[in-house]
C-alpha cells in the first residue's frame, strides 16, 4: 500500500506515463511540470548522472513555488553503446535511432529525486533496466514513425505502445522503461513518508 | 507492421487483457470465448504441455463453429517451484498464493495455438518469462485481495494492476505475463500469413 503522507505531493512532470503509472499504484498528486529547458548530455558524461541531474533539477524547480509539497522529479534515459538518445526532433532521427536499436540490447535508466523544501529534504533513487528488441524492419518503421509516437519519446519509443511488438525479452523492472520504477517508487514512498514524519 | 490476412480472425477468448494487447498491435479481430470448462492439470503434468493443450482445446472449440476465421487460442499458467497456480476462487486461496510468491522468482508461460480449420492448418507458440516479486507485507496483500483484481487471473495477480508495484524484475517479455507474447506473437502471424496464403 501507498503510505500516508500529510503533505501535499506535487508530480515535476507532465508526461502523461508517469501521470498513469502514479494513478496506478493510487497516489494522490498534482501535476506541476517544471517547464524548462532540458539540455544535452555533456559528452562523455555518464547518463545516469545526467539523469539524476535532470530529475534534481526538474524538482527544485517546482519545490521552489511548493516548498511544503512533495516534489517528484524524474528523467529518463536511453543508452545505445554509449551513446544516449534523447527525443527524436525529426523523422530521419527517429528512424536512425529505431535502426540503432534494431536486433540489440540497450538500457533504460530512470531516475527520481524527490524534495521538501520546507523540511529541506531530498531523496533520490534510480533504476536501470536493459531491453532487447528483435530485428525491425524498414517498414515497421516507417509505420512506427507514421504514428507520430517516437517524438515526445526518449530514445524513440514508447514500451506501452505500438512498439510493444519491437521488444522481445527485458531484464529489469519494466514500468521503469515506461517513465517510473513504480515497485522501487513505492519502497522509496515509505522511507520518505517515514523520515518526514520523523523530522 | 501486422500482415495482412484473407480471412477473419477470431479470439477464442474473453481476457479483457488479450483483447486490449491484440488491439494495441492493430489487429482485427471478433471474440468467441470458447467457454469450456478448464480441467486442473494432472498431477506432475508439465505446466507448458498443459498450457499448450487448453489453448488448443479452446482454439478447436471455436474453430468448429468458424472453420474459415483463423481461430486463436491461448492459456497462461503461472508455477512456483513446481506448482501451477490457477486462478484462485477465494480469499484464503489469493492469499496463500500471494504469499507463495512474495520475495522470489516464479515463471509465467502463455501460449497460443492458431487453426484455420477449412485448410486443416494449426501453428503453435509458446513463451516463458521469469519474474520476481519483491518481500510484500500481509497488509499489501489484504488491500490487493480486497481490490477483486486476484480472482481472474492466473497466480492471483495482474501485472498490469495494482500489483506492478510487487514486481521489482522481469526476464523475458513482459506482455508474455499480461497474457499474450506480442513481439513473438506478430513474428507468428507472419509466418501463418504466409503459409495460408501459399496453400
Amino acid at each position: 500500500m501507498i503510505p500516508a503522507f500529510t503533505c501535499p505531493i506535487a508530480l515535476a512532470s507532465q508526461s502523461p506515463r508517469r501521470i498513469e503509472l502514479l494513478h496506478k499504484i493510487g497516489l494522490e498528486f498534482t501535476v506541476h511540470p517544471a517547464g524548462i529547458p532540458e539540455p544535452p548530455p555533456s559528452p562523455g558524461q555518464n547518463p545516469l548522472t545526467y539523469a539524476l541531474e535532470m530529475a534534481r533539477i526538474k524538482a527544485r524547480k517546482v519545490a521552489n513555488d511548493l516548498p511544503d509539497h512533495l516534489v517528484i522529479g524524474a528523467d529518463t534515459v536511453v543508452v545505445a553503446g554509449d551513446q544516449i538518445l534523447g527525443k527524436p526532433a525529426t523523422d530521419v532521427l527517429a528512424r536512425e535511432m529505431l535502426n540503432l536499436l534494431s536486433d540489440c540490447w540497450h538500457s533504460v535508466s530512470t531516475a527520481y529525486v524527490m524534495i521538501k523544501k520546507d523540511q529541506q529534504f531530498e531523496f533520490a533513487g534510480q533504476q536501470t533496466t536493459r531491453v532487447h528488441f528483435r530485428a525491425i524492419s524498414a517498414s515497421e518503421i516507417e509505420y512506427y514513425i507514421s504514428t507520430g509516437s517516437p517524438f515526445d519519446k526518449a530514445g524513440g519509443y514508447g514500451i506501452q505502445d505500438y512498439s510493444a511488438i519491437f521488444v522481445d525479452a527485458i531484464d529489469g523492472c519494466f514500468y521503469n522503461v515506461v517513465g517510473l520504477p513504480l515497485s522501487h517508487l513505492v519502497g522509496s514512498l515509505k522511507i520518505v513518508s517515514e523520515r518526514l514524519s520523523s523530522a
